[in-house]
């Protein structure tokens, strides 16, 4: 958890730009506490819904195919996440992904395993169709799905560093900590903040930043005052609800950027 | 977390009386270790469970439609969470409802989000007219259902003070802490904890006071141990276990009373 | 939680025996990284995903009917618990079963509160027909099943020792701590760790010896770093993941030790 060298020429001005929007998109969630509907993995509920309110942001969570459209047209952003799908879940993904395209409301999709089964697969290629606002992928499923992610939508690939890409223009971002890895469903408390930023920051490759950095900065924290997974588990929650200005400055690890868009 | 001046007058009287009675009934639960079925929301069992296992009383969770008659029927109280509604939550809550009626078992009731969702609110009214022993609300919800509210049922509405009514009859409490709305599900576990209280305390009126004062004092001592929200969620956990006659009577802060019955 | 004595005469080169084995469990989960699917209650289910991570194994949790056989068979060993059952479940569970046996992968019985409920005593007794390798009991549930429990699959039955028997053979083991009665799920846990032993040690006895004894003793660990149950669930997920040779040496508490195919 060493402070990285500024880095050097253009980068740094760039380092300088991102970070002030990356504490924006923060100071915002917590001035508006926005509404985020999470339809997400059963395991993935208790940390995800105390991540979205140590953040700022008010979840729900309800699965129910006869109540999810409502909750989220009444939501700034919505996650579908695969993880553990059942039946009441292939049920209601499609209504409220449907729900958010009616309502303008931007959506994360997060094909959690759906390589690894063709019902799921199916369902995530159909979504993909559905343009939603950022794509969130590990490596494995980043390989299955590339093909079938549109222009518009930004595309997130997680691993030791994290890669946010929209066409030819990407982002390489550093931080994090291995013990993100040995905890259950951080993967997916990560697509709960990523909509979370698309509710207060209108261009989704920028919320995608936010939201990538936001976890692994307070990921960082957390983990210089833990013993073990358990421990830093608990106190991710506790860095969520104290990160801040000074620590988004003081740790933002930007390792590459491309932005055609913004030149 | 100071120490509230003991009332003045009449009030310290019913002070002294209020927590002889709410140390009872934490000492029966801990001597008897009743059994309290919850059906409550999925993000919310994890907490719950330990949260009753922590006060001392024995939790079952089955949603089942075709197990919880029986579940119902082998635990001294019952809570129906309206949290995170789902196909089988909506067949099996008025089987259990049933279930309790017949058995002679008190229910409570916590009509979560149940303004937002027409099929919730419903139900709700219609779980009602049922008679729960005590109905718990937050001020949303309390708008909504307060006149479909009995009058055998205790309200309480929960807020930065929390009302106990039951007809004329009004208690006022100021125990508690802002983490408790940092934390998801916090709602859901008052709502168990209140069923734990009326398995051991008949009168709903008092077995409300308990259980708002148990959750909410315990709230208190963990928060003074705790850097943010996750550590008070594990900490609550802690106090609640610890929680005892000197804890309580050092910290019960009684706002109003106003119990026509009891004169 | 003193170091028991080195038991004297035969029981004493056993342990040594035993401990080796154990350790050898844990560094062989650890350094294959074996995937576990685990069928289990809602509420169990983020305690057991950690838990196994923090041990060194990869879980899967996925409960659709649909979808259970293809994760099955892309898993080592399976874990079938049947606490708080729902249409599901009773779908699924059958086929994760089958599934297990026609891909030759060892699975885990575990039928929580199966005693109390017909149509889940029902299951349990068609899916120990099924010989699972491990059969995991509290008092309760053995005495039920007891008959059940055909002669190839190892009977677990938890209390404030462990017994582990298969035929005449039998192990008593009495490390553990009385905090792990009071976090809900904690033998869920259980079930989930047999399940990982059970993926890289093919002998079941002595997969059970080491899944409880790596269990009970991580226990012993969290306990004395802990102020009540809720920051020892929090501790016990780091004790596993710092569990190591020293602390099996040093605490393994064998007490009683009878294996006639072992001689």
């Amino acid at each position: 958890m060493t402070i990285p060298p500024a880095p050097a020429g253009p980068l740094s001005a760039t380092r300088t730009v991102l970070v002030a929007r990356i504490c924006h998109v923060l100071e915002t969630i917590r001035a508006e506490r926005p509404r985020v509907h999470a339809i997400t993995s059963p395991v993935a509920q208790p940390l995800s819904a105390n991540g979205l309110l140590a953040l700022g942001a008010i979840p729900s969570l309800t699965v129910f195919r006869d109540e999810t459209p409502a909750f989220v047209e009444a939501s700034a952003a919505l996650l579908l996440n695969l993880g553990m799908m059942d039946g009441e879940r292939f049920a209601a993904i499609p209504r409220a992904a449907e729900a958010a395209c009616e309502a303008g409301k931007p959506f994360v999709l997060d094909p959690v395993f759906a390589e690894r089964s063709p019902v799921r697969q199916a369902l995530a290629v159909s979504l993909l169709a559905k343009t939603p606002a950022i794509a969130k992928f590990n490596t494995s499923e980043a390989q299955t799905f590339r093909p079938h992610v549109g222009a518009s939508t930004v595309m997130v690939v997680t691993g030791a560093e994290d890669t946010i890409t929209r066409g030819d223009n990407l982002v390489v971002l550093g931080n994090g900590h291995p013990w993100l890895a040995g905890v259950t469903a951080t993967g997916c408390l990560l697509g709960a903040i990523l909509a979370a930023c698309l509710a207060v920051e209108r261009d989704p490759f920028h919320a995608a930043i936010a939201g990538v950095s936001l976890l692994n900065i307070a990921a960082e924290q957390a983990a210089g005052r833990s013993s073990g997974p358990g421990t830093f588990a608990v106190n991710l929650i506790d860095a969520l609800a104290a990160l801040d200005r000074e620590a988004i400055e003081a740790h933002f690890n930007l390792r590459e950027y491309r932005n055609h868009a913004a030149r």
